[in-house]
Formats: C-alpha cells, structure tokens, sequence
C-alpha cells in the first residue's frame, strides 16, 4: 500500500447523536448519503443506516450482548483498510465522537498510516441531550454557572476519580457510564452536598422508551429500583433538576415530555 | 386571550448549533420548514433563515453591536404574543438552548401564561464543537475521565467562582464568555495547575473565519494578542489540548482543518 494512495483516501467521522435519528446534523446525513463504507457501533439510532446508498457497504464494529465484534486495534485496521480502497469511508459513531467516543484514537491510527483527508463533523451528545429532553436545563441564570461532564466508570471498571473531586463542587454533574456506581455516587452526594441534592436518572433519552426518574441523593436508589431503570443512562444531580417540575406543576408534565418525544420519532 | 387559545398554541425551541449552518440537526431544520413565525438571536449562521417558508415572520429579538433589540422579559412577551396567535412558533438560539441561552427562562414564562404545547430541540454547543473543529479531542482515555463547561463571565461581569475551584480540577476546561477575563483565567491555571498547562483559544468555530491560538499557561496570551484573537472565542485548558498538534506532526494540520471548515461552509 503506497503512501500516495493513502493520500487520496478520504474518512469522514460522524456523531450521530442521542438516540433520536433526526437528532443527525444535517452535515451528518449528508455524508452518509454518498457513504461507500460505513463502520458502525450499536447505535441508539440504527435507522440511519437507511440512510446509506443502495451498494454502500455496512460494517458492523459494536458490541452485540456485551461482546465485542473486534478490538480497539482491529477497528482501526478495518478504518485503514476501507478508507486507503474506497473514497468515501464513514466512521459512525453514538452522540459525540470525541466524547468518551475514542474518535481521536481512531483518527491518529489513520493519519499515522497517512490518511491525510479527514472531516469530523459533531454530534449531539447524550450528555446533553438527556437532560434537555426530560426537561432539566443544563445551565439556569441564578442557578449555577457551570456543567461538568463525567464517566462514571473507568475502563479499570472503576469510579472515575473525578467523581470524587466533582460531587464537592457547586457544577450541575452529568454522569454518563455511571450506572454500576450509582450507590458509591449517591454516597459521595450525600457526603459533599445534601441529602436534598436534587438527582434525576433518564434512560433511553430522546427515544421512544425513554423513561426518568426524579428524587433527591436520599430518595433516588429507592426510586431507581422501583421504576426498574438500568443501563445505558444518564445521571443528572443539581439544582438545576428540580426546574424540570415546572412541567408538573401546571399538569403538562406528560404532554410536554410526549410531544417530546412523539416528535423526536422519525 | 383565553386559556382555550393558549393550549392550541405550539412553541418549539431550536438549538441552532454552532456557527456552520449544517450543523443544525435535520429536526431543527424541518422545524424551521414550517415555521409560521421564527424569533431569533444574532446567530452565527443567518443562513438558517432560508430554510423558513417565504411567508414566515422573521422576528429579530438578539443583540446588535453590543445592543439589545429587546429585554428579556420584552423577549419573553412576544413569544407568548405570536405562540398565542400562530400554529407554529419557533424560537431558534444559537448552539444549544439549554447551555448558558435562557432557553428554559422562555418555556418557564410561556408554560405559566398557559401555552402546553412544546418541544425543544437541542443543538451542538460550541463548547463541544470548538474543540471538535480544530482537532482537539474533549476526553481520551488515559489522557483524562471528564470535562467542566464554565461561563467565564457571570451577568455581573465577575468571573465565575466555578473558574476557580475548576482551576483546581484535572478536567478539561472548556470557557465560554472568558475572553475579558483571559489573564485572570491564565493566572488561576498558572497557580492550580501549572505554567505548562496546555491552552487554546479558538475564534468563530466551524465558520470559514476560523482562528485558533495555541500554547500553555506561560505563552497563551501573548499569542492571542499577536495574532488579535477576541471574543466570541471558545478557552480550551488541559492535556487534550496537546493532542491536536498530532495534525501538525504529520504536516497535514492545515490540510485537516481546512478540510474541515471548507466542509463546514454551505
């Protein structure tokens, strides 16, 4: 494979966004229209493929059932491999590819191997999204000043050390893979803020099964358990959370967070 | 106006992203489709404006050279005024709604006047599409675990107290509004951190007028004088930040950011 035929290859990484298919930017589906090659994760939106041309060649690289299809070093092969044979090489990928997304590595595996052509084109993250479409603003003037996104676990399968540093802050805390530690994160709250720190958990966020619990650091486990939510979810604790009741209090609560989400289906 | 015609009136809040107008996600632009009435923000993507029907009300509500059209609560009353006469009211904000945009302040004051009927759309913050654009990855594994959004200035033109305790922090910092209090920010990263923390700057994000400076907590700031960087500008601070230069190394920086932004252009 020579250099200069690297050098005419072209990779085009994408985000794909939340969950919700029409939540793509409208760059993103463009590039998945003249997609040859398409690469993909499980996506929360799996109907954007549909979008593809009719020859375009889909390669599935996720985990199914908690296996993965290859490894890290295999993906980025596959990347090198497509993007040096075709002209058009799309690596799709959930919410932001550079979000806990490893769409950097990626990248540098290919530009070391040459591939000088690359467009990243964001996406709407589910660190985001999940708040805004349960009705929680991220930021609120005389609220607070500041979000700080987190992963829960680490690939060590740890919690985040930053979990830690961040419950002493004032920040609204979106914590994304934090499931598994959802006791340990709870504690830390009620160590470092309240026990009447406002928490919510929205699983499925932006789709059609889309479900949140609300409460606060001493009522939320309970609550969690009783609506049987699980992983994938998001974890939003702060004050900010109880803004969301307003859709309550005037009983629309439910037709808010419908027409939501009835209008995030395709 | 009776309670009867506020609950038929619809009012869909739109994230208009960050400055590409193809970064509008494909739900936003169908909305804007078929706007009745759209009231927005000096946008940096006016674009977006095209895509509304030809018989669409273009309300202009934002800031012209440093003035307001409109106070908030004037903002407020008129998104109640057209909500409570048209079908289709569209409230389009740049980026994302939700982060530092007063958006939920708008459906707060339009949920009491009694319009039920809502949906809210997020957009790409340039807090993530900044960094995104130029090369800069927000988190990479066993580079760091999370990443803290801060406004840099607060309504009473102070820096953030958050600024501090995130100095203090192992994330990524990514500073909106900081530019007037740049040599401040850079003094709190020089004490928490150190005179080597990685640093960027970047001006006008995913547009054709796109302008990145980077160094560390020592050189920062004479570098975005020479090169008259101003606001609005996205401050980027921690390791990532080192990650972009890989574009360099391999002399296809520029070739991968003009990529990138020529792609960004309609």
């Amino acid at each position: 494979m020579s250099t200069s035929d690297n050098q005419t290859a072209s990779l085009i990484l994408i985000g794909a966004g939340p969950g919700d298919p029409e939540l793509i930017t409208v760059k993103g589906l463009k590039a998945l229209q003249k997609a040859e090659v398409v690469l993909y994760d499980a996506l929360a939106s799996p109907e954007l493929l549909a979008f593809t041309p009719a020859n375009c060649k889909k390669v599935f690289v996720g985990k199914r059932k908690g296996k993965k299809a290859f490894s890290q070093e295999e993906i980025n092969q596959l990347i090198v491999f497509y993007a040096t044979r075709y002209k058009c090489v799309v690596r799709l990928k959930g919410g932001d590819p550079n979000i806990f997304g490893r769409g950097h590595e990626e990248i540098e595996y290919a530009i070391k191997r040459g591939i000088s052509n690359i467009t990243v084109i964001p996406g709407i993250s589910s660190s985001i999204a999940a708040p805004t479409a349960a009705g929680i603003p991220i930021t609120k003037r005389g609220v607070n000043e500041s979000f700080w996104v987190i992963t829960g676990t680490l690939s060590s399968g740890e919690l985040s050390n930053d979990m830690k540093l961040a419950a002493q802050s004032s920040a609204t805390l979106i914590v994304l893979m934090g499931m598994s530690h959802l006791a340990e994160i709870i504690q830390l709250i009620q160590t470092h803020r309240s026990m009447l720190e406002p928490m919510a958990v929205i699983q499925h966020a932006t789709t059609e099964h889309e479900k949140m619990v609300r409460g606060n650091a001493a009522t939320l486990l309970t609550k969690v358990i009783q609506e049987e939510i699980s992983s994938p979810a998001v974890i939003v604790i702060g004050k900010v959370v109880d803004e969301s009741y307003l859709f309550d209090q005037i009983n629309v609560q439910h037709e808010f967070q419908h027409t939501t989400i009835k209008q995030n289906k395709k």
